[in-house]
């Protein structure tokens, strides 16, 4: 299950743009296969991958330098992927998108009836979310209607909020565009279902990605938490480059929690390469160099009361401590 | 947009049951037209509302009183209760069950190419989770195949856990019923989408519902994430019996959070009577008495970054730490 936040770079790759329609945005393709994800500098105006930056200009473009009236601007949640896990609404509103952008690996799992009626299909790959976004908003700018998608849900780590911020620094308008957010399933409650019902009672998302949230935050968030009967969502646990994250974050849990809790592992839920893990929270640790962890995966980690029954987590919601059955 | 607990009772009701095909468990009409929800004692071992407590034998039947092979059993989330809403997979897995049991609201809601469908619907009113559960289980046992329906996401206080918990009580196997989860759209993603973008980051998810949780420990999870970076959604904030809940939560938000943070409200969302209304966390206890506030609304805190941009909640994820736009 690909997550919600995709601002770590996998591998590196190429830019895919076809772009023919009107955009006042970047359209060159990018044949520069390093990734410069995580290397921003505050004097870029794009980030590396997605719209080149010769064109700052033109992506640095404000409302104001467009003649058109804009778009509808809508952002989409494709849920785990596959077109099953779409809600009737995200499908109706890609079908009425004019222009559709997004991550390359969610373009390639949308359904061919709504890829062939789209005017354009703007993807670039892992990396890239602010020009990509940019790019997003000026085509909508430009009088195109467009549809931003993710995985998940487009609120969650996602670029629902991005959206807007961009949007309001060009001096646009997020009535004019009509925004819309049309939610999708989660991470979490996606790699939850296939973990049986580990998600019933409060529960926090937290993401290990420290790109963009400082580490000392996370730690504090997940001080806070761990004590507390929450069940935990972990989004983004391990990437090559931030090992500790997540062995900070297992020493943590271990300080508060029985080492005995159940822990459950997801890694591209509803993919053909889907791999489901039952474990513990005293092994998990061990478990961060393993093939099953990586940007990708969601880790739900049970509260007190969770437990195992036939290789499923379940979380009580406490009618057991109302009722007989 | 109905929450996804349904403890609580607005109002007492009487049961309706359509039950011709092979169950194991009681089938009568109940006409008591008083709730018993939240007054149950541990010796009656079936909720008041739902299943008649004459059956007590019946609904209390075990794996081994059923001579045929199980059905399957699912529980598939709604989201926010419209057709629309629906994944194409729950359509699916409802399409194919034989028996579909849920809270009336909600069966309401289903499309008639699905109820249509189904060789048998039962529905009862708010309340009646744990018996209409034991109903579901049973019919299963009895081997048809059953799909629990709730709201948002079947694992978010809703009942996925509550149908393995009565299945291994009695004695019955998750592999045997072939248990399978359909997540759905949960309520803080549906009401945060019409809010705007307020969960981008870091999220919780707690219920003031103290029915099944107790009001300690409730408050205690308040008090540790009000002051973390955390945008908050609030399931069940508030009923008639349990106003002092929803004015404990705002006083320990208030101690940890600006006053003028960003609040949103979303009542009924996806529904002819959606109303929606932003606000500040100053503002909020005030707004316990208004219509707009009760058991099936959705409140979403920010965290100290969230502003609001032409009436939408903005989350920012940190973008705007590393990138220019």
């Amino acid at each position: 299950m690909s997550t919600d936040d995709t601002t770590e770079t996998a591998e590196a790759s190429t830019t895919e743009t076809d772009s023919s329609s009107k955009c006042g945005g970047a359209t060159t393709t990018e044949s520069d296969s390093t990734s410069k994800c995580g290397a921003s500098s505050s004097s870029e105006s794009s980030s590396g991958c997605g719209a080149s930056s010769d064109d700052e200009e033109e992506v640095g473009a404000s409302a104001d330098d467009f003649k058109a009236d804009p778009g509808k601007l809508i952002t989409v949640g494709l849920g785990p992927g596959q077109p099953e896990g779409m809600t009737a609404r995200a499908k109706a509103a890609l079908a009425d998108a004019e222009h559709i952008v997004g991550y390359r690996t969610y373009v390639d799992l949308l359904p061919d009836e709504i890829t062939d009626d789209a005017e354009d299909i703007y993807s670039t790959p892992m990396c890239g979310e602010v020009s990509r976004t940019e790019e997003a908003i000026d085509r909508t700018l430009a009088g195109n209607d467009v549809a931003i998608i993710g995985s998940g849900d487009p609120n969650v780590y996602a670029l629902s909020g991005l959206a807007l911020e961009i949007l309001e620094s060009k001096g646009g308008s997020a009535d004019a565009v009509d925004f819309e957010v049309v939610p999708g399933v989660p991470a979490a409650q996606s790699c939850g279902a296939r973990l049986g019902a580990p998600l019933v009672n409060d529960t926090v998302s937290v993401s290990l990605s420290d790109h963009l949230t400082p580490m000392a935050e996370i730690e504090s968030r997940l001080e806070a938490v761990a004590g507390e009967g929450f069940t935990i969502a972990i989004y983004n646990p391990w990437s090559r480059k931030r090992r500790e994250n997540f062995q900070t974050c297992c020493e943590i849990l271990l300080e508060h929690r029985d080492p005995d809790t159940p822990v459950g592992i997801v890694h591209g839920a509803s993919r053909d390469d889907e791999e489901t893990m039952l474990t513990d929270l005293e092994t998990l640790p061990e478990l961060g160099e393993e093939d099953i962890i990586d940007m990708t995966t969601t880790i739900i980690v049970g509260n007190e009361d969770t437990y195992v029954f036939e290789d499923r987590m379940v979380t009580p919601r406490g009618y057991e401590t109302k009722y007989d059955y």
